[in-house]
């Protein structure tokens, strides 16, 4: 099985259409005054820049102070404006996805959830557009239905429920043929954790041989977990976007079906593989932190940083090993959603080496056969601890923290900023000071 | 102005109307088998027990353990099924609405967001009940209008929409003449917070003297400041449901407003109240845990706390003043909403008293006058630090965390989520290490 | 009885002898060069400073670079060097005992815990200096007594063993005297720390109604519990001096006893009142730290706030009342040592306010009668907590904090500072994860 | 160059002798009653066992509770007297030189700084008792000198100062020629630590080619910089008695220097290996943590992790090899104070890993020719903390703490002692806080 979700080998510098050429500019005005707003509006209309959103909030970095952040259409001299209010701004920051053409911008990156609506328009490819050697590269009917799944996320607003589709007689057919030998494998070749959660989806999410678990449900239940969420994908996401995704605890998943003339292979990913490969782990709370650390190490970082996360992503959360008890268990969703490779993997045939971030991001690896290495993960925890570690050799002159609260991204680069964690950190103490002395 | 929200002096306990005397079982089972749901499920049948709901999740306490939550309707042998259960359960706990019967279950409170569409059937009267000395007793048009919000709160669900409401000239005419006083004191009389905050409504949501905004784009610019959101209410909530919301940064507002006749007058909260005075706060990080704080203490609290906890919220949320550079002024709700009160606040007629949850919870306090004593914060952080002092005083056998991931409350009684909140904290640490290496 | 140990009423600006007048100086050169010490010395000899002390060491502040300190006598152009020396520093900072006359300086306080040898030239007056009203003023024995445990304070210096002292039959009876009549008190007027720890001072110290216990022992038992250590003091220091001592866990303490003419008087603090009245509290580790924490908040604090905490150390150490399990308890020496106040103190006499920092700072109170106010602690932890906040209203330009490993106070002044303190609490958490994994 | 003085194989067994077979019995009577001690002593005299020592303290575990520590000679029925101790206990441990023979006593383990005071009577082999090829064996003058500095180390107590000796011309020469040669090496083979730290020892020990420091002045160097102390050594230490040392920050240092016919070989650590090559470095804050917590980790750890243990600090502290700015230099005493191998270390011969202690601690190596093999370490901070880890994996049931204030090891083991743990780090943020508000 092959999962080219990933595999844009850089080409997400073609994502630059027309709608996605939006600049963002975030800016606290020096002076207080009730009219900075008035003023700001009216400078981008003396140089012919068109806003395309515009909105105020406190700022976390200045005590008393207004932030705004607007964004511009590439229209007019916006270059000008920029220089004008750079000088005139306490705080100003570009985050741009031409970033490669000005050094000094900030690659563009969703800082709100609902930002997440944005990546629609970026897709590398569209969902029904097959490869030539695609099973189902002829069959009108399975086209058709591509496309439908495609439009109804194209269409897909966060907040909105995710639609319940009536798969057909044949689809859940294709369904049930992959989850009944794969269901006979994970006893023995799945992790513990993927093991502990499975019944659940059973229990909470109709997950049986003859029913098609609805998105819906399934993230519903990450939810309640983990705080994992499902958002239906159009298509070929660029690496960059769909890491982001992780940084907000949301996993862009596919929600078609295979081909049924080959049940037991699929070249992408397809509902088959999120459900049962993907799903289950995020149910669990330190392989949840795990990938979202992924996710938030790929915020803003440059582009060869992208491509070692999107690397560390590929041999961990889709062809991770680890151990377990002393014995190797499969943990990546490539795996665990492949009858073929789930053997394999545990077989003598592969090489394994132990998940190391900073050489794991190194390796180069195919995409249309079993993988010839693995990495093994001590744990969770210690994959998790090694990929912070790792994210803080990433160049990048912020730090960043998902704020669940407000679903968004705290760029964290003020003194007043880290004061306020401290002051988190310091609320979480009196919990846990609290809940130790009832213990 | 009058906000007898609060004022049940202990009437929860009629609200025990049939639909909520529920008990919810939360246990893990000793034996991990495949079968506990089916045997669990046997168990409830042969005791003649109807389950309202059932869900099973991944358990935060046990290793490897599966934890179950049913909720009873009150019929059958449910003493016997409880019994048995327990003596096969690892964990088990009862929360109830009925707990005043039953001193070995925990007070009812809700434990995921989207419990709070329970509260509707809770309310203690219905918002179009209105008092013989109320200015609206005698116009069916108010009277009519007043049912038109109760509905749309009533049937509002977690997660939808705030309805968006066209308000009537006459409505907005009262409005417009609220705004227009209020406005002229702020500068002088409301808090900082305030009026930093101000201005990034008008901007935003929509405040303006000839436009009542709507809820959900206040509730949108909390949600980005402060992960707040307002919530439609039927009418009167027990205090240990409203402050219940607290917990969830979440708000129950009314979206009605006060009848025509007296715009400067309002014998309950109406939408004047909950944006002019209780919004602009919610948007202040410090405030927004402050009140949080109150609404987790309430969790599962006895009954004579929740009573010491709402006159908590009375004396600060609703009343409270505050010093800043040396000047008295005012943050509660009730004074920056009410044009007459504002003045007489910060005035040498009333007696004012540092902010001391321990004797503030103590204080009785009149609900049709003018208040002859006001508490004073020092600062948000300072009130906040406090409250959860003074949480830790409150008989519980448990500590509280909200989680903002899954929004639910996690209950910690056990060693493991002890060590989980740790390792949240050495994570948030490492957040702090990083940021601050690149300050 | 009466302390007047703290009652120098600002006096301490008297303490300017000649060898007191010593400059010190903190600086790092701003080039590394292995020549910047030969430069520094010879710019010194240039302006005709005679240097009484100088040592180098890493700098905390800025990596690779070199920290000096320079003790200079108040000769030559001192002025002169100081403003080369600063030109070419990175870090300059100038501590000085005449603060007064120089605003930019930091007022002195020992920085390692041997420069407290340095408080013996600054005694207010010598322990044989009695007042005509002092029941021994008119006995020669008793002043050649005195001046014979003066000298040994005098001649002390850190590290060396606390001189054991034969103490006369006379002397022993006195002791007998007073330690008859204070532990029949203790079980009901004590607090339970002191009760908790007497019988460990008997079993391990010697405290008996026929021995008078030596200060080395007693060092030792305290040195053991909570690093608290007994420094002999020949006579009356300042506040300033005597507060700082106790940022180390060092208290200055009598050998001598009081005129056995009067066993249950004595005006001044002896070694019954340190004995038993100091010493059982200092084993308690809550109430070290509180102590400590006032030694802290005062290090380099300005004048005004050293009346102020040493307000707060009368009121707490000398004076305090706490509150256990509903009843009044006395924790203050001053009155652990008093047979009649320890009696008065809990009686209706009395008023009595809670500890507030702030406002016992301001408290007036008379030296020798007994107190007609006490202030009431809620708990040790309590006290320290508000001590700290307390503390940070100081206005002091840098932090500071005991390193016990190096016995000196770290000014925190940098980031790199901040840093590693960081890496400190993460080093802590991982202790603390490990023993609770473990428990 | 080589240095046997870990090079035990495990026959720290042999350590037995019979001074040393007392037992340490720590517990905590169940009943407070003053009595207690009485009864207890009563108890040891009805089994006929003798003790050495006695002494009760305050509980950290319990509170109000006190602890006793006895210290057993191996005489009477002691078997019996624990037996019927242990049940009247509330706490109990035994700490046992003998635990081999008894499986549930955790190995001895000193702690209290004091306490080192008893490895004098446990050395491998005395100071003077030469083997045949050793380059000073026929020569009577050298091995009287030897006896001499053995003399001094076996006699010296903690708390004294560390004699001061006076060289002999030809033994200052012997220093003179290693010191000439290394120096000449540091600029460029060295760490910088190394590098930035030797030119203070030259300005305030007196390191210089005509003259051996003496201790006492290296050791006061060291307590201001990190805490680290040297104590003087009469012989071979056991491993798990010299890595104990390492976990007060305490060093055990030799004084002679070797023969005067072999400059620059010496086939054990003498006073050159000592202050060339391990003082300079414990001078730095992170490598002295480090160091530090192979100490700690060996505490009571089971005989084959105290070898494992030595074996990561003979390639970390005696051989390590760190990376800066992307060049190989040395950071082991053992490569700072061989002027071949320091040459030998950094060339292309021998083979070179990444510090893994999993993995470092299994590796042979030689002990009398240069290492084929060396390890690596990043930095001593990421040492640090992989060294913390490994340490989390070493079986022992309770957690330790280094308490400097006290200069004793805490044995981590109740709910109480994390509390306060707990507290003290709480109290550290708070200090983090004001310095980061003072910034």
């Amino acid at each position: 099985m092959v999962l080219p979700i990933l595999m844009d080998g850089g080409n997400y510098i073609k994502e630059g259409k027309d709608s996605a050429k939006s600049t963002c500019l975030i800016f606290s005005p020096k002076e207080e005054a009730v009219g900075a707003l008035a003023k700001c509006l009216k400078l981008f209309e003396e140089h012919g820049v068109n806003l395309r959103h515009i909105e105020s909030r406190p700022s976390a970095r200045f005590p008393n102070t207004h932030e705004f952040m607007v964004e511009c259409a590439p229209t007019g001299n916006l270059g000008g404006a920029i220089e004008t209010l750079q000088q005139n701004s306490s705080y100003f920051n570009i985050i741009s996805r031409n970033h490669k053409d000005n050094m000094e911008t900030i690659p563009w990156f969703p800082r709100r959830i609902r930002d997440l609506d944005k990546f629609a328009n970026q897709i590398l490819s569209y969902g029904h557009e097959l490869d030539s050697d695609h099973p189902g590269f002829t069959d009108p009917v399975y086209r058709t239905r591509r496309k439908y799944f495609a439009d109804i996320a194209y269409n897909y607003k966060h907040g909105q429920p995710l639609p319940r589709v009536d798969y057909t007689k044949e689809e859940t057919a294709t369904w049930g043929a992959v989850f009944k030998e794969l269901t006979k494998l994970y006893p023995t070749h799945a992790c513990k954790e993927h093991n502990h959660v499975f019944p659940l989806l059973v229990q909470n999410c109709g997950y049986r041989e003859d029913n098609i678990p609805q998105l819906q449900d399934v993230s519903n239940f990450l939810k309640d977990c983990t705080g994992f969420t499902l958002r239906p994908v159009a298509g070929l996401l660029s690496s960059r976007d769909f890491l982001a995704g992780l940084a907000f605890r949301v996993f862009h998943s596919t929600q078609y079906i295979r081909h049924s003339s080959a049940p037991l292979y699929t070249p992408e990913p397809d509902v088959c593989h999120e459900l049962l490969g993907h799903a289950p782990l995020f149910a669990d709370p330190a392989f949840a932190q795990f990938s979202q650390e992924i996710g938030l190490a790929s915020l803003g970082a440059p582009d060869e940083y992208i491509e070692k996360l999107a690397t560390c992503f590929w041999f961990t959360v889709e062809f991770g090993l680890c151990r377990q008890e002393g014995q190797l268990k499969a943990y990546g969703a490539g795996l665990l959603s492949s009858f073929g490779e789930l053997q394999y993997c545990l077989s003598d045939k592969p090489d394994r080496k132990p998940f190391e971030p900073m050489k794991t991001a190194e390796q180069k690896y195919p995409i249309t056969e079993y993988q010839p290495i693995y990495f093994v993960a001590e744990s969770f925890e210690d994959a998790k601890e090694k990929m912070i570690k790792y994210a803080h050799t990433i160049p990048r002159h912020f730090g960043v923290r998902y704020n669940a609260y407000t679903e968004s991204i705290d760029i964290l680069d003020s003194k007043p900023q880290i004061q306020g964690l401290m002051e988190n950190i310091n609320c979480e103490m009196q919990i846990l000071m609290d809940a130790l002395r009832k213990l």
